[in-house]
């Protein structure tokens, strides 16, 4: 069997220090298994606490890191029907997650966290673990998809479907976000984006924003959003990111039966400073913890990207596999603007 | 014009000393208006706080007081098309919420609190303000469907519509929860029911209740819920009328991807001791504020109460319109089982 | 009372010399109702074919004719809560249809065949029967919308909502068809027009069409629009306005699970060579008969107009009320592209 | 390798002589597959006209014969997740088809048809087709579902969720139709059945049925079916197993926005005589093809199955594997009333 570079997170205790690269197998594929020749990977805020022992979730260590990967189809195993040699295909993020709520088993299917990850030459996976990728996409762009794109098309329509005229609103410049701002513009919805900075609102302008609000000099700007929505009735999908501050601007600015969909927990929130979830009440809207997505979005999604030619955006920066530690360095330092990638083959 | 008798609250700072029984004027009525004799109005909490001046939402004085009634057309406006001398109605809860997600103006036309409700002899209405009854039942028991009935119903019909096979969480013997575990048992569903006392359990096992847990010997009750769910998944719909101690537990019981229906704030809730939020992320679940429903699922539910014949659960005592001071005294004491009602004309 | 001018049909077996131009008495407003100062008007295959006697549905004689109209407030009634003078409004064509399904009642309201409608100066109506216009349009332009766009939308969005991705098939180039194309686009969908002509063609693709098939060249064209489709799956939404030819060739393009929406007989179907209802079986698929739409669709689609700027194809020609008749044989003569609108005042 | 029982069907020419029974070996379980011990089957009209050469769908010949089968789990392969030995499974009638709308590829992967099915003692499937078997059904029970329960469940719940208190009419006495009746009764729903008899429209009741209709008496039943719904308005949900007669009956009875699902086509029906897809729209109603249901359908069934403790009505003669012919025979004789079973080990 021959041997590949892959990383390895040895242990949580070690931080990016813990990140090892060194040579493996490539693994055997089963029956309805598939030898993906990974392409490319990209980072999520997820992959960076995972070294550092501070994912709140599952985990199993030594694991390979990497959420979010994407490749070509090298080799299928004798059952597998759906996929062939030459395909291109981007992973699934739990890899057990195919349709409906997700379920307990698979809640533990994480790539890169219980599942060894994209950061590795090759992979192998189950054939339900992949899906074909967006053809109007590189493999670097693919590789943006599985956590942040779906993350954002859940919110967007894993509960009540967004319709064209309903109004989004995104909040900062992060991956989810910008998909956000991406998916909900295809979809003929109106967007308000909240930044810090007056060159970023020139990027989300440029990306289709409608409104955008600078929410260090409006500290009330869910007021602000509020009076920008036909009427005055508000926000019908929030996809909030935040934490305790940015979460009271939202129920300022949520529409009666609107959704807050609480995708991150990047505001380091006090428990006892976020609104609690009997203000859903006083609001009359719905609060909805969002967890990915399932293979089933994933597809719709994708079909979506196609017909929309949607992009992702991309730092400029891109690393090269023997870079990854570097690359988780670059991220936490907050240096990017979009999607981080890795080129890995 | 012919006088009539008719409770008032003339101003929020008395109790229930605030209710003055007198004479009116029997309305007129308009285009597409109707006049109803009353025949019976059921008390909820909230009419219990609004002449104690406790009430969160919009009120006005003085204001005949009455969220619930039911009666018969004596009179109809030259246009009105739907209904005709002599039918049977009940009433709408917020007179301007006819369908779909309630507005702003529509939530200030709550009746007893804004507009004139139903402790009198006769009402004047908005011909889209009523619904035709439900055929099955007396005039008492449609009194109790236009809050607590259609707040069960909203909570499980819409937002994810209950399903058979499903499992719901009631709790307690209120009024709410008592139509939610009709209404969850008529539609296929399991349900567990909560209470603090044996007798308690035994009439909501008679009523369907698949379990009942004793919620004072089972502190940790959301965790024996979730282990009597099929597979241990968790519960798909919970009614949630308590406080911060339910809260908790209902976050225990939920399934990923289920729904927390806020439906009432009796425990007296500590703003810093309920969950935050973003517990949403961490259970995967959805909270989502339920203010009471639209007349279109008013319809709907009336539709299903007479093809299951749902009887609701109607106190033993019942009193006449000139004792409604002392239904509210009796109510406050928490001496009922179901619904409380007053019998009008 | 002040006098205006009107056409009325008095009889239908006149044809478009039933037609009359004449003085007639503004009408006064109810409680609930609404004088409107009439500015535009839009013509569909069912006026033309009102006055002929051929049409299927409820009318009554005399009737003022005109299914749409728009126009703006110059008095509402004194318990019209929603509108106020000065509002620009269109007008509902089913004035009954609030919200969900349409029942038996509603069905019977519709406006220049049972009801009054828009080819008059001023017009009275119930504050339900009208919507405010969509703020990016002319009169004329919101004058289309009553019919045209509403059939349209409410076959996209009323059963099966259109997501972003899928792909939606619309026939030539009628109100419906091109409103249909528009709003399709603006939601992120693939379309696929077909027509007869190559000058047409352009105009398809300026709106936006993704393909255009020529159905005169090419006779199996359902089979092309199937194999243009992602993976070759079929369409998800064809708005059929067709006749049994077209319906051959649309069975052959759509999906499983898709749904093919049955919104005209403009084709004077042969009933024996139309497919039979048994081959939704065959070929897995739905087919829905849609009638127009109701209120809550109708708020719903014009805040995607707002949204998405979309402005409905209008022929270059529009006619001054008094030349309604010339409108009516203009348009019959099939010498229009897009909506023919009638300015009123 | 052990070897054991099993039909085949050699070839379509030759009818149920077609059937052979005969020894085969006991196949290998590949790593995502399962072993199933077969201990019930039971037959479809489908099963009857496979080897007839009548089945309008895909076959493959030879093929082991039956579409539907339950058993016990005696092997799993090294890579199942769900499912162990010992657990009691349900096969899945398109193998295939997981969740949502079927592709094509899964629409030829129906067991007995196309892929080998469940007249013999054992067989392997893939884990995603099968299913846990309903907790409180024998073998027999549970060999019932896979076809025609799961297709009344997908009519039902596939489209247009059916609610308590609306009205389904299920046709004869088949096994599609008898779970149309119990699944409907268990969540909420009025229902109307027809028959032509008297002794079976008492078993019709006393399986729930509201209204019975016998339709040798009543030729013109189906605007008797409109009559007994509430205000007339028409019956939301009809199970058309029919053909032609029944078909234009069918579109009496059904009302605005309802739903006319086409399962079966035991009528023989005269393409010239059945409706055009055209009357959809002078009825605004909704047909759709149902062709059988996914997996996550079934799982949702089985757990209303499960909750509502519904028996399937199966024919109190039950065959033996090796009598297998025979069943075919006393089937085709339409000498059953309910689900014909198979008692396999």
């Amino acid at each position: 069997m021959a041997s590949m570079k892959s990383w390895v997170i040895e242990n949580k205790d070690n931080g990016f220090d813990g990140l090892v690269y060194k040579d493996a197998q490539i693994p055997k594929v089963g029956d309805n298994e598939v030898l993906v020749k990974l392409q490319a990977a990209s980072l999520n805020y997820r992959d960076l606490i995972i070294p550092k022992g501070k994912y709140p979730f599952a985990t199993k260590f030594p694991v390979v890191p990497g959420s979010d990967g994407a490749g070509e189809v090298v080799e299928v195993g004798s059952k597998v029907t759906g996929l062939k040699k030459g395909d291109k295909v981007a992973t699934l993020f739990n890899q057990g997650h195919q349709y409906g709520a997700i379920d307990l088993p698979a809640a533990g299917t994480g790539l890169g966290g219980v599942i060894d990850g994209s950061l590795r030459q090759y992979g192998v996976f189950a054939e339900t673990g992949l899906v074909k990728s967006a053809n109007n996409l590189s493999a670097i762009e693919n590789s943006t998809l599985p956590c942040a794109a779906l993350t954002s098309w859940n919110a967007l329509y894993g509960l009540k479907p967004l319709k064209p005229g309903q109004v989004v609103l995104v909040q900062g410049t992060g991956g989810v976000s910008l998909f956000g701002l991406q998916f909900a513009k295809a979809a003929g919805a109106i967007v308000i984006a909240t930044t810090s900075s007056a060159q970023k609102a020139e990027k989300l302008k440029k990306l289709g924003a409608d409104h955008v609000i600078n929410y260090k000099e409006d500290l009330n700007w869910g007021e602000t959003a509020k009076k920008l929505t036909p009427e005055g009735a508000g926000v019908d999908h929030i996809l909030e990111v935040g934490g305790s501050g940015t979460l009271t601007q939202s129920f300022k600015a949520i529409k009666f039966e609107g959704v807050i969909s609480i995708i991150g927990f990047l505001g380091g929130v006090d428990p006892k400073t976020q609104p609690g979830v009997l203000d859903t009440l006083g609001h009359i809207c719905t609060v909805r913890g969002v967890y990915v997505g399932s293979r089933a979005l994933m597809q719709d999604m994708i079909r979506a990207i196609e017909a929309n030619d949607i992009h992702p955006v991309v730092d400029e920066k891109v690393f090269s596999l023997d870079q990854a530690r570097e690359a988780y360095e670059y991220m936490w330092g907050q240096n990017h603007f979009g999607k981080l990638a890795i080129k890995v083959n």
